[in-house]
């Protein structure tokens, strides 16, 4: 170990003998628990020969000794023969088929399937097309453009332009299948006091953002500077109309100020109690 | 354990103190290893005080009692109190911290940061806006539609119509805020046998999706029956061409048929060597 007072820069690297977006996601959100150190992170997916297998575990004990530390290497490895040969890796190696895959055969009473390319089967063909019509539907009905079928929306997101609505419809239709449909609510509206007449009477499913005025003028300066659509003033006028036309209509809100995408969509569908589909 | 040779339904609990995505992907694909066994999948996130873990512990055990199995437990809880709650549940708990975070404090020799909503510090507000970005930068050059700035594209899938390029390109930019255009290689291109005008001279950042002609006839007919569009003989053409086109061109492809958007998505990031920012 290093005896300078800045920690050393390690490697970690993320493996799978398959797409490696699991344990990519498990290992970065793990080192993000240790934030005042330094890594690399190093994704390598596909690892289905033990002579690829063999070249990385080269590539960890060369940085083992360029790094002067050892790598951390987090892997999901389906194939029991490709994990074995880390097992001579110059590394702290963490398996998630290891570590969970054994408690769940012994309390399941059954053997895994250790089958790599498990995602094909019929079944998931199907839900594959779902998916895909989810993202084409949740397409056309993005920033209120279709005036055509609002009413197959799983859920319709509304509240003033660039509040978040457009990344989380597509989250949530890409990793959950959810046909998330979104409509701005526009100075137009506000005159009217009403929705637009697209979204009208879709209330159950109707579900809102707002957003500080503040970011909002900060998000809308970017790409439209010194216009009166970014001004702080018209922020404050949106978000206020949108608030309370929100509240006439009992249509449930929250602040998207500074959340994730990921927390945005989490919380739709928390409070929307909507069905995920896991992809 | 029962002793009918129909295995019993288990319920399987996703649960953090954020947002649960990370556990819920894990979790899911663990029980994917035991295909034959029937599960019932119930993600709990911000389970972030020790009354709602409470509430979800007789919700566990109430389950273990009507499915007649104990529930599987699988967790991600940074905040330990909450984590210790379940010690009572009846159940398999299985949490990601405890089995990782331990090993990665004695190997980096720190404390983690049991830390929950890390996710708002000043960089991560940098690499937020550029992940809106790409995503705006993706949908406004999704089908070829934009004329403007196809060279900031961090890649450009060509193919023919239907061969999934645009969930792909959606999955780059959500997940690795990468700006993923997409250019439809179309019957007009097959007759000029050159590339389409916006994407000229941008080879070595192209790249190339192809299909099985019978699947891309399937996928076509399913939106637009009957139509010379989706006829066999007219998939089967396409294809060819734009295959000819694309060695032509020397642009690399691979065969998008039956591939996940995932598959898809890291196939594109290893070939085409691109740098993934993780969210």
């Amino acid at each position: 170990m290093s005896t300078s007072t800045k920690p050393p820069r390690r490697t970690a690297f993320f493996l799978s003998d398959r797409t490696g977006i699991t344990i990519e996601m498990l290992g970065h959100s793990l080192l993000r628990q240790f934030e005042n150190l330094p890594f690399t992170e190093i994704t390598l997916p596909y690892l289905d020969t033990a002579e690829k297998a063999a070249a990385v575990v080269t590539q960890i004990n060369d940085l083992a000794i360029a790094d002067s530390v050892r790598p951390l290497v987090f892997s999901t490895f389906v194939n029991p023969v490709i994990r074995s040969v880390f097992d001579s890796a110059n590394a702290l190696h963490l398996d998630c088929f290891n570590i969970f895959v054994a408690p769940l055969e012994v309390e399941l009473g059954v053997r895994s399937s250790h089958t790599v390319g498990l995602s094909h089967r019929l079944g998931d063909m199907v839900d594959y097309r779902q998916r895909i019509e989810a993202i084409r539907y949740t397409l056309e009905h993005d920033d209120g453009v279709s005036q055509r079928n609002w009413q197959q929306a799983d859920i319709t997101l509304v509240g003033v332009s660039r509040s978040g609505k457009t990344p989380t419809c597509l989250y949530l239709a890409l990793k959950y299948g959810i046909r998330a449909a979104n409509c701005p609510l526009t100075p137009d509206d506000f005159s009217r006091v009403e929705l637009p007449a697209a979204i009208k009477g879709l209330r159950a499913k109707l579900f809102g953002f707002t957003i500080d005025p503040a970011r909002l003028h900060q998000i809308r300066s970017e790409r439209m500077p010194d216009s009166d659509y970014a001004s702080l003033e018209n922020c404050r006028y949106e978000v206020r109309e949108a608030e309370a036309l929100m509240r006439q209509e009992g249509i449930l809100f929250l602040d998207a100020t500074n959340k994730s995408i990921e927390e945005l969509a989490t919380a739709v569908l928390h409070h929307a109690k909507l069905t995920r589909k896991i992809y």
